[in-house]
């Protein structure tokens, strides 16, 4: 399994249409083989800072994923509406566990 | 290196006051040893599910946050504010690499 995180300081002024913008992008990669988790969420402390919590069964979809039109789509879009730098990390898992809180 | 995703889907009416004390549960964590990232999103979709991302060096400083005074408080709060099942996922990351887009 492949745990990606990846974090986007978005312009105020484009919020909106970015948030649009990944409804869209998060219902077709659902749809991808191999992907087992993909959602967009935004930061309590700045709602202009939006993160993805994504998981690929493997190296394939995530592969799969980058080749995508709605992924090189979303990258085409981003010069115009970042306000910082993004970050993306990706994880190589071992082991996953559920937790019991 | 260890990756925890926590989701909690938060009672609307409890919302406000969740996140307030997340605030400071983010702001004490930040300060515990080993603790590499720590942050608290909510869901694009439904503002109302809380997602936690958090990452730390080891095994020991995930065991010493949950033995924390505001761990404990925030725990004992949940059933009180919860409208769902709470997931809460842990990752062994065996590799972990930034990606350029």
């Amino acid at each position: 399994m492949i745990v990606v995180h990846a974090t986007f300081p978005i312009d105020p002024d484009e919020r909106d249409r970015v948030i649009e913008h990944i409804e869209e992008l998060e219902a077709k990669t659902r749809q991808e083989d191999g992907v087992i988790e993909y959602v967009a969420s935004t930061d309590i402390d700045d709602p202009n800072v939006i993160r993805f919590t994504e998981r690929y069964e493997d190296e394939q979809a995530l592969g799969a994923h980058t080749q995508t039109d709605h992924f090189a789509e979303f990258e085409r879009m981003l010069p115009d509406v970042l306000a910082g730098e993004p970050e993306v990390m990706r994880y190589d898992v071992e082991n996953a566990e559920e937790l019991e809180l």
